[in-house]
């Protein structure tokens, strides 16, 4: 089961009604946050999840609406008690940034992990795992590099008895193998796929904000429970100033969720003069009809698909 | 007239009911900030002074929730259209925060100066004048350099004609010497003191936090009108921890104000542990009448005496 927040839905500067765009997920107890404004902290405390289980914050890029809340929210993730590293993936200069950003947080209680991943447009998305946290990102177009995020929860496939006595596969190895684990007894190295049927359909979040669209983007995101994606404005005849300052409008974060067949869009990163995204959203649902305008701290729960 | 608001009046950390400590002056339409921590911009926008006339941020030191919130603030004074520089203020090492701070808010459309300030425990009062401000900062006791400031806006003596008489003065040049004008007419040089009486009372704001008492800090905001400074914790019980960490209590705030003699005492930055700082008012009150507990965007007027 993972759950999703949207920590904020705002873009450029924090507003009294409205944080910066940032996501927070949680699955078995551990965080992980994308994006980290000025403010952000707040928005979080309002949540609720705690800090302490914070174990990474991955950054789409290094403008200030994504990122000035870093040394705020280290220094208060410090006070909740947390002792293991935590882990900053970025694009390249993800350790310069944090370092600068943190001459005013030197003294924290844990480690810091500094994660830059390479940035090459049009490069397939790089890969990494933190936990249950099966993490791909992929590079997008805005004025410095910038990444979209999928997250994946993996699913081992079903316990197969038959499988497991064609196998020859002792009763006292399945419990371990269930849990994925590889067994030896008697100097016999036992298999989870020993066990196992096939790997059942991982749960999927993608997140993307700051970027045209760009090739791919619909393939990275393809078969999401859940897709997040910038909307700066929602009225099309902003899209010649909205491209030019490389973002997108809700039309074409629709037409992403679309091809890329997703299973819900929310709309975000709305700019600070469109004081009312829900003005647009029957243009973003004529294209994809499960669109959604988020809200700071709407959450959602996703399971595993019945199979 | 000064006007006055208290932007914030937490301590540690931006709550979702409290935001950092932070001030702000506007004389004659300038705006002078002191501290600036993460989330400041958001009340800033919420009391409506506008951002374009920031001319000085002074900061008393360099803990996260006194300065985290400088470069989302400066993106958003150039997104408002300033292009006259903007001063910041602050003890030693200003000048590499603020750059490292700023690594994410590096194409600012207007020049920053930095002032540091010498911070020598003990000295007198360092000086500078930026408009119609004359800032003095006082190094007090905290775990980091850290300064009281005190802030002067002066006005002239009342114009006498008598005097003007009696030193010959050309009545054409009266109306520029009552600007505080030199004025040169035939080869004689004619100067404000020429024809004003003694200068009368400035108006005076200081603010003060995180710090211990220190010798010299009554004197320093002596005859304030309004005098701003922490109480950390209200409860007296709290005192011998809130010492360890240099801060003061209720008590020894009202404590300086009476020996200051000031006229109104604002108490802030309180602990997020302390949810009604209203609950121990009555202790300050007792050490000096006139205190009031510090809240978001409360604000004053004040105007220069009568006299």
């Amino acid at each position: 089961m993972l759950d999703a927040a949207l920590l904020g839905t705002g873009g450029m500067m924090p507003l009294p009604w409205r944080f910066l765009t940032s996501l927070l997920l949680r699955f078995d107890g551990r965080l992980v946050m994308v994006d980290c404004g000025e403010g952000t902290q707040i928005t979080l405390k309002l949540l609720g999840w705690g800090y302490k289980n914070l174990d990474a914050i991955c950054f789409t890029h290094f403008h200030a609406d994504h990122i000035a809340g870093l040394p705020g929210l280290l220094l208060t993730v410090g006070n909740s008690g947390r002792e293991e590293p935590l882990t900053l993936v970025g694009p390249p200069g993800m350790g310069v940034v944090a370092r600068s950003l943190c001459v005013i947080a030197q003294e924290l209680p844990f480690e810091v992990n500094i994660v830059e991943l390479p940035f090459e447009r049009g490069s397939p998305p790089r890969c990494l795992t933190l936990g249950d946290f099966h993490i791909a990102a992929l590079p997008v177009d805005h004025r410095i590099p910038c990444f979209a995020y999928a997250f994946e929860f993996k699913r081992a496939g079903r316990f197969d008895t038959e499988k497991a006595h064609l196998n020859k596969v002792p009763m006292k190895a399945w419990n371990r193998l269930q849990k994925y684990e590889t067994v030896v007894l008697d100097g016999f190295a036992y298999t989870p796929e020993m066990v196992l049927g096939p790997p059942r359909t991982p749960i999927k979040a993608a997140y993307c904000t700051d970027t045209r669209p760009v090739k791919g983007l619909a393939n990275f995101v393809k078969g999401s429970d859940l897709f997040i994606c910038e909307g700066l404005h929602g009225d099309a005849d902003a899209l010649a100033k909205t491209a030019a300052h490389k973002h997108m409008i809700f039309q074409e974060a629709a037409a992403i969720a679309k091809a890329g067949g997703v299973n819900e869009l929310w709309l975000t990163h709305f700019s600070p003069a469109m004081t009312n995204p829900e003005n647009y959203i029957d243009a973003a649902k004529a294209v994809f009809p499960n669109s959604r305008v988020g809200k700071d701290r709407m959450t959602a729960t996703i399971n595993y698909r019945k199979e």
